[in-house]
């Protein structure tokens, strides 16, 4: 049977009410910041009973509305970025130097500024005491990876992520924090694993390797998703604590990457690159359905069709959908500058909120 | 008001009869190759009357279907490499050179083979003379324009097929046709003009002034097309003598490149990459309000909805069309492979034809 | 005969004496400035005697040269750009408006700057008067070509500086310069031609048939070049108003692109990113016969070195050079990220100069 | 002290003279394959004495030399990719299946015969018995590591190998091999971990992490490395049973990779894609010495020269190196189109071997 696809949790919660949220271990918040059009809404499932009903495990599952981020102002990218710097700090608790070198505004944590980092530091090293064996000179490990297959490119969200972020882990592992100015860096190591007809593995047997060898703290998966609306690609960030699940991301994972399978916290970035073509189209006929039974001139429709069961419906529509639709995307018509824009703006943040 | 938009003459040929078309100038011929699995419509526009009926110019309007094409089978894509070959053969009627090299059978022509041209061929430089002044000498000289983005997946065909064009016109001005052991060989240049916002010229500008200082005898322009169905999607070669049309190409030219803004007879091969979203939709719900008004349990509605007007009809489904979907496209999810496949298809097939 | 090969005019120039230089027509004079470390040589040959006596035309020949420009110092290369700009605006006298947008300072011509013209103008399109008739609406139309092999990484400096251009030809043809904020933009059109192996066209054919058609003012062609030292490479810029020469460039080039060739004044934009792999083997040799000659304990040595005339000299060492090095460069081991970086500072000269 | 760099066995063989082999626990056989113009060269280093006097470990060195591999000869290279696969199979002796399906010759073993196999594969996953649960039915499982950074062009081999390879592990985990009409088949998997400032890990941690997820039964790792002499560039191949060393490869590792860090058998592919600059200096000098010390004219500067201690004439020549020559690499001048084809030359010998 024909299924409407999303990997949004904020598509799916749009059928839940108030009062079923508060009765069963959900609790939704939502933040408006008006200057920049940010529209934050975060979802908290606490019990069981809550998973059963969403559909989803326990966890916290956080929205990033920004109706403006589809377009090229870089400027407001930046405060998209910030906003989700913020996030990512209050998922992973970092670790704290004790010290603090030069302190840097927020304001000014734009790529340029990353790359100042390396170069200021990169004069350091002679100069570093090598003797590092606290977790305070270490800092808090976060592995990224960057899901998806950098050859197609509405999946190549998150290889092209990996690309630009700002990598410590080596330079820390061999100097310690104090070979950074800025001693509150994190040690950053990144892996694009590629997807399973390129490597014959499952993206979460890689991780899950890398892992266990290298030992991270933290998990920050990137991946491309499919949504259920046009309306919401290229808009929407969707940040969890929860990891990333079999049937989800634009290359279907079939394996899931969560604290269960890793062994360590699992923070999933997604962004939604394209919806299924026979998606828009069912949401369209089922509009025109509705349309039509309300229509004054087709009152005889709306008994006819009132007769009709919601499977009756359902099954009307699924045989009209062409069968050729089901290996089709829908993508806007710019979708690779898109990408290019949207993976600086999560590269940015997860920069920002462990290298700033 | 919302327009089905189709680059496709065989998609717009639909909705003309059999007696129409003798009637106006117009023939149609269809060939079948069972055994490739391939299908050729020939249109043939002969008056002005025929002309204004189709909406198109008068010319020859070639479509070639493969119903298989789009899966990756090497050896098939060969056949319709071949037959695509023979269409342009009888398009451009080439300068032969008099004299015969090493003849090849056409079953050898693949890329492998392009390359031993070449190779054979730089060996015989030295030895050749240097004294051409005829147009024996020099042969049918073919200017290939690849259009459209290198950087927008289905828009890069036209650069892609360019990218792979096997090109003679630099060796066979120096040193004449007798530098490739096929005497055969044509003079092939090719140029990738780019898209407007790259180059702040149009294509046709970039590409008319290429052909005042070159002076081929023939212009081949390679673009990727919007066609109506999803169906056609990699599944479609269409080649005309006419050139190419404001408004079509994925890319939405706005100047023609017709035998008359350049001087010379111009072949455009197209392949339809995208379907604008819009289109499925209105043609889904097309289908849908068709079926509603033919169910057995829905007699009523099959009356109300005859009492509006056809333009009712489309009044409505085009008031349920998301706004969004106009800047949204529908592709194969396999885009990106698909395009390289499908470049290597009419690039062998101009290598065979003219330098084969 | 084995010849060192150098693209770059300070390198040929290091023979000339001061004296030799005001008897020939030949000014040069020297600018530092100090805190960005650059040093400006500007070599002016006025007379045909001058041109004979340096083996290059009559022009003017500008060395901007940048200790740390190979480094990645954003800020740096910033004012590398700034200077870039300035020799450009002097080289290439634009049409003024008459009006003033709101004006910018220089320092904050960054790309992102670049791109808010972009996005402002965007939204005045609608109210712009289409009433576009006088030079002073339209400016001075600049087309710049980005030479070379976008394939091959050492060669591909000019198509990536095309890449990041500024385009405003087709908007300002369409709504005058009103279109933008700042009324000072000048119309920028670019080509990339490819090479010849490629497109089987000379890149002097491509561009001199463009211009033809589009009728621009100016033509600025970048290319990658070849030095003698590999201690230029990627740290000279070398501006000319003299256009391109048989024989220069990475990829070097068959026929001349200057204002005889195309009809309108040329300034040629290179950067050495390459020696030739002899041209290394062949300097050290030579200092190492000039140093065992000078040797204490070689004084034998430098008597029969001085019995053996110059060309004995070059015979030796033209015998003892591999012939396989003919076909090797020598390049930083970076050069993919360094041709990447000198591409931003021209192409962000360029744009300070005529959209800034 | 400057030190002449290779990672080539076989240019430190040189100085081996055959009766200190034997003694020493080292045999060398060598093979010449006067049709194709390959000569293969084996090592063998077989007690601790013939290691240390070799300065590497204990195994088996093989080197595949072919005078014409860097020429565009697209039949040659199958031929040595045939050898290469013949190689491969003796270091990697696979699980038979007990079965034979339609057995192929390996003439047929190109590029498009590899395509074949998956298509027709595909067909056969629905009747596949999915109870596969002895080795017979898996295989030898052989995970495949392109080691080198992508966008440093010389160092691409080993990512642009891993690209082209037949990936096999994931079906035949799921379906075994009686999913593939040859049964032969091995499951292939293929990781390309990037580079230390890309990931912040070491290939080696990477490989090693992987390894002990996935189990593999081999380790093949394909790497771009350094030769002494621009003779070799693209025309030697190196297969070693030892693995990969610290300061080995373009891009210099700083782990090993061998049995005895990732617990597999390790086998090593690698072509020489660049000569460090500094080496094809020093190397001219020294032979301009000798030539010199035995010029007739310069019979003073042989006794001169003579007396001269070794250690004076390496300190001579280090001094006229310029320290700049440490940053830069020779490679050929079309190095793009050479990776390009030598990757291929490699994965097809890979996908011969255990997917042929």
């Amino acid at each position: 049977m024909f299924e409407v696809r999303t990997d949004l949790a904020v598509e799916e919660n749009e059928r839940i009410t108030k009062a079923q949220e508060e009765a069963k271990g959900i609790t939704v918040t939502e933040e408006d910041f008006e200057e920049e059009q940010i529209h934050i809404t975060t979802v908290r499932i606490t019990t069981e009973n809550g998973a059963k009903q969403m559909g989803k495990p326990k966890g916290t599952y956080i929205t990033l509305e920004a109706a403006e981020m589809i377009e090229d102002d870089e400027d407001y990218h930046r405060e998209i970025s910030k906003r989700l710097a913020e996030i990512l700090k209050e998922l992973i608790p970092v670790e704290d130097s004790g010290k603090r070198g030069v302190q840097r505004g927020v304001g000014s944590q734009s790529r340029e500024d990353s790359e100042n980092i390396e170069r200021k530091s990169s004069t350091h090293f002679a100069e570093v005491n090598q003797n590092i064996d606290k977790k305070e000179e270490i800092g808090t490990s976060i592995l990224v990876a960057g899901l998806g297959n950098r050859l197609v490119t509405p999946d190549a969200l998150g290889p092209q992520v990996a690309d630009n972020l700002y990598i410590t882990r080596h330079i820390i592992k061999e100097f310690g924090r104090r070979a950074y100015e800025n001693e509150q860096v994190q040690p950053i190591s990144a892996i694009v694993p590629g997807v399973m007809a390129q490597t014959g593995m499952e993206s979460q047997e890689i991780i899950a390797g890398i892992i266990h060898e290298v030992q991270p703290d933290y998990l920050i998966v990137v991946d491309a998703l499919a949504a259920r609306s046009v309306r919401r690609l290229g808009r929407t960030i969707q940040i969890t604590d929860t990891g990333i699940y079999p049937g989800s991301g634009v290359g279907n994972h079939r394996y899931s990457i969560t604290k269960e399978t890793t062994g360590i916290p699992v923070i999933a970035i997604g962004i939604p690159t394209v919806v299924e073509a026979a998606t828009i189209v069912y949401d369209s006929m089922s509009t025109l359905i509705d349309e039509l039974a309300h229509a004054e001139s087709l009152q005889p429709l709306k008994r006819s069709w009132g007769k009709l069961t919601e499977a009756e419906h359902r099954n009307l529509i699924r045989e009209l959908l062409s069968p050729q639709l089901n290996h089709m995307f829908v993508t806007p018509k710019d979708i690779d500058a898109e990408i290019k824009r949207m993976s600086y703006t999560i590269s940015e943040a997860i920069n920002q909120a462990f290298c700033g």
